[in-house]
Order: structure tokens, then sequence, then C-alpha cells
């Protein structure tokens, strides 16, 4: 409702920010900011309508304003928002260059530029607009301004009409909460600063006197932790701290404990100290709890606590350095023996076959199980070097030969499964695609026929409102993307009539597609390890079903991954998982693995 | 020009097409068969106007035609290419189901579908149209259509009318090369069928029954051998030679070396016969002139052949194959250390470091070399377990950890130098494309300015430009697709003005991303072993200056790459090369390389 009886106050908005614009642009800002004050228009628009033009003529501003009031409202009002994009837009004929994006924010920038340019014209007269654009800032600057302050008082200056240091100091009460201005005056440990602050406060004299007390009472490294610690500034507390000397080391480590502190405190001791060591132990001890063991025990081994880093190296599967701490202990044989024997293990369970061989061969001395290792792990060549080492060729005969028989039938079974899988994937997404389509054509029947993108749309229509359901849903939830992007996965199902049926057929035969091109390298070693042993048939069948099973996926990729649906994916911006199932994986065509001796 | 004085004849095509369609849709073919003779238009038509149709109503066909003339001029007249496609397109509103693709040529299933129902309705009717099928095959089966004229002449048939062998063998000749006829008359071993069509053409008999003679006279499995090798049909040749036992041997291996026939003979043979070594050896010396020593030295080694085998393996640098055959061998210890470290040369040239330390550890014995492999190729992990293993800790100080203090200099000037180049790059991408977009607003004032595509075009402006002219250039080419895509990547240069500077800019960014990601692995590992001694200040310096190139590069993806560019890359189909320079390379974030204990 328009306010009554008052009718020449009404103002067209698109007249009146033309007019602001024109007067902008000729650098008028007097007239801009006045017209803006009366109207209620947001001062912000001063910087936003040309932000290079205005950083360029800030003088001009500050001269035209002429105003510590003035200048203060605009420093006031400064927001993170460009109100050129929110609340007044630029007409669209305007061209205004804009600012190279910079890792600065607008408030910090139009902040730093006003108060450097008011202090070198005339910092006495802008002292208050000068704290104003300290304590503005993104994250105010109190300790300076209340170094400012410190500073009147200790020689005020002599210009007439300057601002007094109490008077500074009420503004600044005016402008920040005045807990917040004495604890940063605390933090600058200059105890008549305090004073000052605490005197304008409303503080009581007996509980703040006694505490600045004690205070001063303290060595100087002492009290300025105190301090640190008392304002939760822990980094510097710690840094004061630890200039206190060995006997307030235990509170250090303490604080360093609490507070997670541990890399800054190793910076801070030298490394041959027992503070050093004990900081490495805590530290150690975090880390295990935080599953990085193998950091934790490179910590341990280097600070001299041999068997505290094997523990944690041998936690970590970090069996190298392990072997190298239990030699350097040294461990006797039969323990060491037993350790290799203990990390073979765990490599094993995690299928690092050769590692484990290499274990169990060197450390365990049982070449053996070594190559019982690489076998099952698929290392032929690598089991048949041990084999002659050792001279064990009778395993060859007992494990080798059998365990190439099983892997070619296990290889070719695997394979076969995946090409059924693809061939059936591939049948049921025609038919998927084929009534996605005819649904179309009905609904293009009732609709407009010459609707020129319909054809994209519905190719892409289930893609499409997978994507939107799972958006929304994404909002709603706050869970990690990576759960976000597992949960999407399930709800696309390869169940028959699930609405995200296709999109869960491309994402199925993707990864036949990729499984079963990892598989090169495996198959080419498995092919020269059964040529050597003379079972060419069973190589040749393994050969062709491979290369079958190569040519079919590759030879479906245009079809399952038709161009026009990646068009589609990339004009709607579709999340990253869409994306992953869109494209078509790439096949490692580059990667040789036949055998020109096998037909 | 119309013929004169002749209007009656001049039909127009549309009309005339119209009712030749109107006619295969009601499957009156007599009708459209005369019509379109009468017109010469072309009788694929009749065929390809709906397979799927004419398939199901062949005898239809074929009764209403009622004339071998008629049929064979059909057959003669099959063509690959589908007539409503190039010569006769479908008007748009008709809709023929397409046939399912098939692996067969048409001319091949019309060709069988016609034969099989001729000869269910009557073989000795449709005699010459069935010899005709035979013959019209994409493959003709010539042995077939001779067999049958053979089976004519031993049981002529009685029916009234049927065709007698002299004219069947006529027919063929009219239809067929005489020469074709009586080589394929050759090829069936059958001397009757081959006397009587050399006694149909004109050929001396004083050529031919000499040599019929001796055929005769040879044992059979050599006497198909030299019919085979004469006919060029030398698998099958091959085949007979090698049952006509030892003394035919060499004739066999100069064979298999002639025709490159080493895998077939190898099945022809027992695995454990001379004539088995000597191929596998003949086999093996031209698989060392194409490169594939390792599969020579597999077959070398397998056929008992140690010694080439080793010499085999070992130029290949199939190491771990060379080692077990110089112990099988058995080679002297010092000949084995000699070759370790031979083969670890090779390998240290191929920057297989780990490789080389392993033959250099355990077969030339020499811990030291094999450790200074491993510090080389900056495998420190397994460098320090050497030295412990050794007990060789006087490297770490001589050798480790100057070699880590000066990676991790390398590292860090390589890491600046990719990250300055990348934001040179970056930055003069950003000029190129602002060029171009300002020379496009220049054309498009004088052009329609409401073009709605002219954005999308405009950005991928030289990415067209440089395709289209790739494109022709490849043309003109006939290089292997590798070889044109290398050339094309050179057209596309980094000079500045180069007309596909933007491209060479995104491809070079692309590479410098790729190149960076991949260090992660190498990063973590060096960080690891920095910490282990100590150097915390170089590994923080190295860990920051890696996260910066990481995040700078991550962080221009979108700009470099972005959405809008790939549409168009996608609209146009452009060639793989393009594609791959317009896809923003994949950073591989889920690969963890920072330490914790690093700030």
């Amino acid at each position: 409702q328009m306010p009554r009886g008052n009718l020449e106050t009404v103002h067209h908005r698109a007249l009146v920010l033309a007019q602001l614009r024109q007067w902008l642009d000729d650098l008028r800002f007097r007239e801009a900011f006045e017209c803006m004050r009366k109207l209620r228009i947001n001062l912000n628009l001063i910087y936003d309508h040309n932000p290079k033009v205005f950083l360029e003529n800030i003088k001009t501003f500050i001269t035209q304003l002429n105003s510590i009031n003035y200048i203060n409202l605009f420093l006031t009002e400064l927001r993170e928002e460009d109100t050129t994009s929110s609340m007044y837009p630029h007409p669209q004929s305007s061209l205004v260059q804009p600012l190279p994006v910079s890792a600065q924010k607008k408030v910090d920038v139009v902040c730093d530029a006003l108060r450097s340019a008011m202090e070198s014209m005339d910092p006495n007269k802008f002292c208050l607009s000068i704290l104003t654009a300290h304590v503005k800032k993104t994250v105010p600057e109190l300790d300076i301004a209340l170094q400012k302050v410190h500073e009147l008082r200790e020689s005020p200056p002599t210009a007439p009409g300057a601002v007094s240091a109490e008077e500074a100091l009420k503004y600044l009460l005016f402008l920040v909460n005045v807990n917040d201005l004495y604890e940063h005056s605390l933090g600058t440990y200059d105890f008549d600063l305090v004073l000052m602050v605490a005197e304008k406060s409303q503080k009581d004299p007996k509980e703040y006197l006694p505490f600045l007390k004690m205070l001063k009472s303290l060595e100087p490294n002492y009290q300025h932790y105190t301090i640190d610690k008392h304002l939760k500034r822990y980094r510097k507390a710690l840094h004061h701290l630890s200039k206190c000397g060995k006997e307030h080391f235990p509170e250090a480590l303490k604080l360093v404990k609490e507070q997670n502190l541990y890399s800054e405190a190793l910076h801070l001791y030298t490394a041959n100290s027992a503070e050093y060591k004990a900081l490495s132990c805590a530290y150690a001890e975090h880390l295990i709890q935080q599953q990085q063991a193998e950091q934790a025990g490179l910590l341990l081994w280097r600070c001299g606590e041999p068997i505290s880093a094997l523990q944690a190296f041998a936690s970590s599967s970090s069996w190298r350095n392990a072997i190298c701490v239990a030699q350097q202990i040294p461990l006797p044989p039969d323990h060491l023996a037993l350790l290799a024997r203990d990390l073979a293990g765990k490599l094993t369970e995690q299928r690092r076959y050769s590692e484990a061989a290499l274990l169990l061969d060197q450390y365990a001395k049982d070449c053996e199980e070594a190559i019982l290792a690489l076998i099952t792990g698929a290392f032929w060549e690598e089991a048949l070097r041990l084999i002659y080492l050792h001279n064990r060729q009778d395993i060859t005969e007992t494990n080798l030969k059998p365990a190439l028989t099983e892997a070619v039938g296990t290889q070719t079974v695997f394979l076969e499964a995946q090409v059924a899988t693809f061939a059936r994937h591939r049948a049921r997404l025609a038919v998927v695609r084929e009534q996605k389509q005819k649904a179309r054509l009905d609904m293009l029947d009732e609709d407009d026929p010459d609707c020129p993108d319909a054809e994209f749309y519905s190719e892409a229509s289930s893609v499409m409102t997978g994507s939107k359901y799972s958006h929304s849903n994404s909002r709603i939830s706050s869970r990690s993307s990576k759960n976000r992007r597992k949960a999407e996965r399930k709800k696309i199902s390869l169940k028959e009539g699930s609405p995200m049926e296709d999109r869960a057929l491309m994402y199925a035969m993707g990864e036949i597609i990729t499984t079963v091109d990892k598989m090169r390298e495996e198959v080419h070693s498995l092919l020269k390890a059964l040529v050597l042993f003379q079972f060419d048939k069973q190589a040749e069948k393994l050969q062709l079903a491979y290369d079958d099973a190569l040519r079919v996926m590759e030879a479906a990729v245009p079809e399952v991954w038709p161009v026009n649906l990646q068009i589609v994916c990339f004009q709607h911006q579709f999340f990253f998982s869409d994306a992953e199932v869109l494209t078509p994986p790439k096949m490692r065509n580059g990667v040789k693995w036949k055998l020109t001796i096998l037909k």
C-alpha cells in the first residue's frame, strides 16, 4: 500500500535507477548517495554498478561525500551479495566490464580500498571511518582497531577537530560487542589497552582487576600462553607454552592431545629431544586410532621406537617397512620368519599374492608356499622363476599345470557368463527403448507432432526422469555425494519394468565391458603359460573366446551408447553419475594380448 | 531427350513405381516382373520392396513367373545394393517392416531361398535355375554345380523335358569362365568330371590329358596335394602332404615357409616328433624376424631347444623365461651372473628398474647395484628393504638420502613448470576464445542476428574448421588411422594465431593434467620416505606444491572444457581425435596421496 497523501515522494523505481546509473557513470557520487539514502535504495549499488570505476575513483567518492557519517553508513551497509544481479538487475543493453574474478571477498576489497584511501588523505579526519573499515571486514580486524585507539591515547593528535582516544573507543564500543572487544584487547597482550577497554565497559573491576593482576605476575611466555588459551587461540598458546621450558611440557602435551595440534607441536621441538619423542608417540597413538597406522609407524621408527613402529607397520600391511624395522631391532631369525609368514597371510587376504610370495620366499624361507601363492595369484612366470631358482620342478607337475588348466576353464566359463549376460541386457535394452519410443509416439499423436525436440527428449526420457527424481531427493538428504550416488544407483534397478531400467542396463553393460577389458594382461600371460606347457588347444579356445567377447562388446558400443543420447546428457547438464552411465566405456585396444602362434 | 514419335511408351516413373508397389503388395509378381522388364526397372526392387513378404511368398513368385529364363534373369540381376534406398526410395508414408539385420548378404539370402524352394518344387524342371542360384552366390559354389552336372550324367533324369548333363554343362559354361570351371572340376578330385568339362571346353587334349594321367598315377594323398597346390589351396595341400610320410617332410617344410602356414602345420604333426621340432624351429626363426621373439622362445623351449630359446627370450627382454631356461640348461654360475647383468642393463634402459634390481640382487649377486637401480627408479621402500636385507645401511647415507633430496627438488621444479605452462595456456585460451567470440559478433552484425545456433557454432568454430580440414585431408591420404591422427595433431599448432590454436591449447592442457595426476603414487611414496628421514620441511613444501597444482587444474576444468562445447562436439559427430580433445581429462581423486602428518 502507498503511503497516503504523500504522493510527491512516490517515484518510479526504473526511472530512479536509470538516473542513479547515469550519476554513477558520471562519477556524481554525492547526488547518487543522497538520493539512495532518501529512497532507501541499497547503497551496495554504488560499488556493484561498476566495481572497476568505483575502485579507480575511490578518492573522488570520499571527497564528494565529505562526511564521516556517510562513509560509515556506506561501510556498514556493505554486503557480499551483488545487488545488480539480485535487486537491481542491469538493463540488457548496458555493457559493464566485469572485474577479473578474485579470491578476495567484495566487502574486504571495498573496506581495504576505502581505508587505504582515507589513510593517505587524512588519517586524523577519517579516524572513525578507518576504524569502521577495520571492524566491518568479513573477519573483523579488532586487534588493529584497538591498536589504533591505543596509539591515540599514547600520542594524542594535535590537529584541530581530531578524534580523541576516548571518542574512538566509545565509537568502537558502539560498533562492536563490548565483550568481544575486551577479549581482543587481551589478545594484544597490552594491559594498558585492556584496562582502557575494561574501564569503558560495564564490567566489574572486582572481576577483571584480579585476573589482570594475576596475568601480569606471570613469566611473559607463560602469560601469553594463558591469555591465548583463555581466548581459545590454541595454536598461539602452544607456541608460547613451548618456550616455557621442560617443566611445562606435560601441560603442552595435554594441550596438544586435547586440541589435536600434533603437527604444529613437532615443529616447535628439536628432532632429537625427549619432548619430540613423547610428542611423536602421542601422535602415533592418535594416528593409529585414525586408521593411519603406516604414518604412525614412520613417526615411531624415526624417533627411535622400533618395537611400536613394527606393530604399526604390521597392522597397516606396510610390510617392507615392517621387515626393515624388524631387521634393525634385530628380531631373531625365527621371529622374523614368523613375522614374514604373518604379513604374507594378511597380504594373501588382500589378494596381494606376489608380495606375499616375496615374504614367504626371502624371509620365511618357505619357497614351496611362495610358489603356491604365486600360482594362486596367477603369476605364472614368476612362479616358474622360483621353481627353477629352487630347483623344484616337481611343483610344475603337481601344482602349476593343474592350476593352468583350471584357470583356462574358469576364465572360459567366466567369459561365457559375461557374454551371455551382455547379450541378454542388449536384447532387453532394445525392447525397453522400443517401448519408450512407442509410448512417445502415442503421446505425440495427441500433442504437437512437429515438436523438433521430441526425439531428443524421448530418447533420454528415462534418463531425465531419473535425474530429476534423484535430484529432488538429494536436496532433502544431507548425505555425502558418494553415499548419494550409491543410493541413486540402487534406485536404478534391473528389474523388468522398473522406470529406469534402460539406465540400469547401460550401467550394467558398461561394467561388463570394463571387467572384460581389464582381463587383457591376465589372459595374455595365461596364454603364454599354456603354450609353454603344450596346452595349445585350451589356449586356442580361450584366445577365440576372449577375442569374440571383445569384438561383440566393441561392436555393441555404438548401439548401446548412441551419440544423440550423449547430447541430451550434456544439454541437460546431468549429474556426474548420469554422465558416467551415458559415456561409453573406453576399451584399451592398445594393450596387445593375442598370441600370433595361436589360430 | 525423349524418343520421338513413340509417346505412348513414355511413363511417369512415380506413377509406374506406385503401380509396381501396389502389385508387389498384392503378390502379383508376374505383372510386376513383366512391367519392370519392359520399362527396364531394376529387378532387385521385387525383393527390396519388402524382403520379408518376398521370402515368405517365394513359391508364389516362382509359380507366377513359371519361366526358367525369367528366374535366371532375376537371379542374374541380383545386386547387394538396396534399390529402395538408392534408385527407388520409398514414399515417406509407407511403413515397411525391416528384416532383422543379418550377417548374411542379400544376394546369398535370395539365391539360397530360391534354390531350396525350386529344389522342393521340381528339381528337374528348375535344373538350370538351380545351377544359376549356385553360381550367382557372392562366393560361387562351382563345386556343387559341377557335382550336380556329374550326377545328371551318372543317372540321366527320365522326366519329360528334363535337362541333360550336356545341356547343363553348356549352360554353366555360358555363365562361368571355362578355365575357372576346369580348375574347380580339378578341385573335386573327380577325374570323370574333369574330363567332361575339359571335353566341352576349347582346351587342347594334348595339354590336359598327360597332366591328368600323371595325377592319376600318384598316391591319393600326394595326388590331392598336387591338385591343391596347383589350385593355390595351400592349407588343403599341406593337410594332404602331411599324410604322405616322412620322405615328403622337406617338401612340406618348404611349403610351410613359403606360405607362412606354421600354425596350421604344428597341428598336423605330433608334439614329440622330429617334424614338430623342425617346424617349431622354422616358426621361431620366422617369429623372431616379425619381432615376436618371446613367442619364438616359448616354441623353442618347449620343443627342447633351450639355447636358442634363451637367445630369443633375452632379445625380447623376457627375463623371467630367460633365467628359467638358463637354469635348466644349466648355465654355469658365472655365466648366469653375466646373463643377469646383461638383462638388467636392458631393463634399466627401458626404465624397468625394479625388475633390473631383482636380477642384480638374486642372480648377479650384486646387491649394491641392485639398490642403486631401485634408488634411480624411485622405489624408495624396496631400496630400503634391500639395504636392511644386506645390512648395507651405509648406502642410506651415501646414496638414498641424497637421492631423496634431489628427487624432491626435481619434482618441485617439474610441478612449477607444469603449473606455469598450464596457467599460460589458460590465459591464452581465454584471449583466443574472446577473439573468436568478437569475430563472431562482427560476422553476426551483417547476418541474421537471431540465428539461434550461432552461439553453439561460434564456440566450436575452430573445432569445426579444424575437423573439416583434417577430414578432407585424411581422405586423400591412405595412411593408417594412427598415423593420420598423429598428423592431425601436428597440424593443430600452439603457435599464436594458428587457426586451431584453441584446440591445441586444450590438448596441451589435457596432457598436463594427465601427467600431473599420474604423479599421485610417486609423490605419496616420496613423501613417506622424506618423513622417515626427517626431511619434513621439504616434504611439506612438496605436498603443498602438489596439492596446489591439483587444485588449480581441477578448478580450471569447467572453464577449459565447458559443457556447451561438448554438446557441439557430439552434435557434429566429430572424429575420435576431437572427442579426445573436447572431453575433460579424468582426475583420479580416489587415489589418496597426502600425508596427514604434514601441514
